[in-house]
């Protein structure tokens, strides 16, 4: 594996996707029986992990869901509408299993596991100096890297963090421009005054910190979490080892996005899974030029658009490995 | 099990969900442990399904997906891309095995059946007079009733008959108004010109039959075609036995519109799977009051979508059975 100082030293190149193999699935989608296209974004997910996996009949039978939970200083600020407690107590209701996630990686068939960062030291308040250190950046980055097991054909990423919509926002506007009221949205469950304090709070941020980054690190530094840096060292991590990722909503994708300011094509391997409720995960697609696959006005978190996602990439896989070409089953047409 | 002629006579009242199981499903949402309506429709869905079971705890444990194929006569017109014969070759791929739909109900755990009404007796060129009699369309209607198997707690209902979004076309532009151009689509490929002949089809057999109809029966009977009228058979009978019912696309809809004509609110167990690529889709799920599920740019027909979305059901189902609530987990809030 490609160690992480490797990575973020700037003279590491990507990956790319595997045109060869592409190609080749795209072949095969031509010939199945059913007019060209006609599966439409099924067959965009087909290509897609077969462009990645360097393959013409991609699988999914080692497919893995990674959440990374962290807490944050920024609470103190009254940003969510959940006590800070609850991220451990999520954790604790992930490993009994009774969380929606656990729920749908059974049905999506992808194993899960729990990452929690130093839930016991929750980054600093980043309104008032950064989240954290540019060593525990590194640290976080790396435990994303090494939650990726050794055999693994497809990844969907996600999270856990009371307050971390906020963390999310400030990344955004740090990224892409805008103020707070741009990025913010009602996370859990905040009425329109606490979400206006929200936003002037991330505005406060940007004064402080600014918007000009030259790494993801030093960026994650000054927002945070270490959940989002995990997110970010391990969606790079999957891109060395060409595998297939699925992000999860708002606070993913901000996560993910870090890597943007590395390279501006490091996302080439990631799909979004949905639209998150949260008000600006719409603008933040756009932003990474992607079109969310599903939009069901969810926003939990925890990974758990990403799991209802790979349920479509089963359904594509499915399609593609599985179908008859017209040739073969008789049929007039293609 | 409610006859046929009972339930078209008019005095028969359809069932409407079940009120107390719905409220004690919601009652259980809200305990489970996220943040209230987090789950966005998949919450949605696993309400519907207890409302319309009966129960607080639903299931998915016989679910079918029912296809029924037709021939058309308009197709002499020239209104499809494939050749007719394509009806039964594809018939005849379900039952090797080598259609989407096959390798779709595998994933989404779903029974398949297909039944092909007449194959060899296409139903009359309806721009050129009625596409079958007041007779056809109860053998077709009962037809639809008789797939349904005894033991069923959840429908998914498809087509397949080239030529048969001309037909539906027909049927939506005599239900909710507007001409041909504004409800026909590209079907399985068209090309701008012959686009607009098929509008214009649509529109002399429009003048021809005329908007005003006192029956699915008899709308049917004008327009076509069988699996579309098997369809509505279908649908109807589900609803007398409470079964939650999964529509495919544009097709699909449109031949359960016409039950309209019975009772306006006869589509209550009814939920769209996905927002076909078919242009007039949008407009036929705002006429009947539904959002699609999905929105993956697909125009397959044979129950595709439906089958797609049913991987949605599962995975509403398996958080609401399935999730801890929030004093199960100890876990703050809720």
């Amino acid at each position: 594996m490609t160690s992480l100082s490797a990575l973020l030293d700037g003279t590491y190149s990507l990956p790319a996707c595997n045109n060869t193999a592409l190609a080749a699935a795209q072949q095969r989608q031509n010939q199945l029986t059913k007019p060209q296209g006609s599966l439409g974004r099924l067959e965009e997910l087909a290509l897609w992990m077969a462009g990645w996996q360097g393959t013409e009949r991609p699988t999914l039978d080692a497919g893995n869901c990674l959440i990374f939970a962290g807490n944050h200083g920024i609470t103190a600020r009254g940003i969510s509408a959940f006590p800070a407690d609850v991220t451990a107590q999520m954790v604790a209701n992930f490993t009994y299993g009774g969380a929606a996630i656990n729920q749908l990686c059974d049905t999506a068939g992808l194993t899960l596991s729990v990452t929690p960062l130093m839930l016991d030291t929750p980054t600093a308040d980043f309104s008032a100096g950064p989240a954290m250190s540019h060593d525990d950046v590194l640290v976080a980055f790396q435990a994303g890297m090494d939650a990726i097991p050794e055999t693994c054909d497809y990844l969907v990423f996600g999270e856990m963090g009371i307050g971390n919509t906020t963390s999310a926002a400030a990344l955004c506007a740090a990224l892409f421009g805008g103020h707070g009221a741009d990025w913010a949205g009602r996370g859990t469950g905040l009425d329109d005054a606490a979400l206006a304090a929200k936003a002037a709070i991330i505005d406060e941020a940007l004064i402080r910190h600014g918007r000009i980054f030259d790494s993801p690190q030093a960026l994650l530094a000054a927002y945070g979490g270490r959940e989002l840096a995990a997110i970010a060292g391990g969606v790079l991590a999957a891109r060395a080892r060409r595998i297939p990722v699925m992000l999860d909503g708002y606070i993913c994708c901000a996560a993910a996005a870090c890597l943007t300011l590395l390279d501006t094509a490091a996302l080439e391997h990631c799909q979004i899974s949905h639209l998150s409720a949260e008000q600006a995960h719409g603008r933040l697609s756009d932003a990474l030029g992607k079109t969310p696959l599903l939009s069901l006005n969810m926003r939990l978190g925890e990974a758990s658009g990403g799991a209802v996602a790979t349920l479509l990439v089963r359904a594509a896989l499915a399609t593609h490995n599985g179908m008859a070409s017209f040739a073969e089953a008789g049929v007039s047409g293609g």
